[in-house]
């Protein structure tokens, strides 16, 4: 498959890049800064300028022949007006664009507990608020979403081990959600589906079905 | 009718509620602070506090026994924290307290060519996508919606004249959006309606049918 990857820049895409590729996908970093593209030619992808602020047609434009999106980008810390434009508005433009090129699958790398309201604390209750109307607008859509939450992200060696959250485990190592989101693009029996995560005692198979 | 006015103390709510209160409505006026309660209590509402960033069931049980809702508040000049808080997911939780209170009629005071996004300005951006957003979940609710979008707001004096925004006229008076509300609270035909106004030559029966 052709995977377009939307913030091919950030930590997770960065590890889910070398996987895709490795599974024999072609895979298109999606950027917003050529400086960044050095570092996505070395992964094995080919960067392409991805403007999250930009308009939805030029979106489009660099969705043609593509299989399959990940959506793995976000404003960061670079303030709360672009949490709004980039984590939100940008979200639900990338939706528009693959619906305006033709393409169906869309995977989007959430936030866990994203979508329970009454669990957001205080700091991050702005991006939470975003992430969580941005996967509403993807689920009303015509989209083949999968939506990935997630939980606290570490860097910790990767372990090919997941369950849902609980109340002593709430962290997932990054490697992880790479690998997950590398299973989800391969198993079209995720669509439809969200999936709340952090490491655990299951493997890829048990968690996913 | 018993109105609920969220953003009682705002400039709009504030020309608004005594032509509620004229037209025989009785109305409760929603503000975040009790300092703001005097001047409620003035212009012939009942002040409540109504935390737009507290809890669905805390909003829900401020609208026991209410007919009709007002949306008129705004972050202002907040932050953009508050944007998303206030505006989008306020919003939100306000109409979700609607259900939950068995409030049907929710009129939405929303913002000139927030649903056009090409037209967004840049410093008023995150703004708008805070409103376009609120207005989609409205429109996708079960409730009695009215969504009115106002241009550019003036001080000017009320004209009760109106039309829809052309490319020499998108302004209109604070009055006027004030009195439109009134009329739009009084008329079962606006539901399920938008209506984008600015001042102009019609009057409100030629504007509203």
């Amino acid at each position: 498959m052709k995977v377009l990857v939307i913030g091919a820049h950030g930590k997770v895409a960065q590890l889910l890049i070398p996987k895709l590729v490795a599974a024999g996908h072609t895979v298109i970093g999606g950027v917003h800064n050529t400086d960044q593209n050095a570092a996505i030619e070395k992964l094995g992808a080919t960067p392409i300028i991805f403007d999250l602020l930009g308009p939805v047609e030029k979106m489009a434009s660099a969705m043609q022949s593509v299989d399959a999106i990940v959506f793995s980008a976000g404003a960061g810390g670079r303030g709360y007006d672009q949490t709004i434009l980039i984590d939100l508005d940008g979200a639900v433009k990338s939706m528009e664009a693959a619906k305006m090129a033709g393409v169906h699958r869309y995977v989007m790398v959430s936030s866990g507990a994203s979508n329970h309201r009454e669990t957001w604390g205080n700091a991050i209750r702005p991006y939470m608020a975003a992430k969580f109307y941005a996967d509403r607008e993807l689920k009303r859509s015509a989209l083949d979403y999968t939506i990935i939450r997630p939980g606290m992200l570490t860097d910790d060696p990767e372990t090919g081990l997941y369950q849902t959250p609980t109340a002593d485990q709430r962290s997932i190592a990054r490697g992880d959600v790479a690998e997950f989101i590398n299973a989800v693009i391969a198993d079209p029996a995720t669509i439809h589906r969200a999936f709340d995560i952090v490491n655990g005692p299951h493997n890829l198979a048990e968690i996913l079905h």
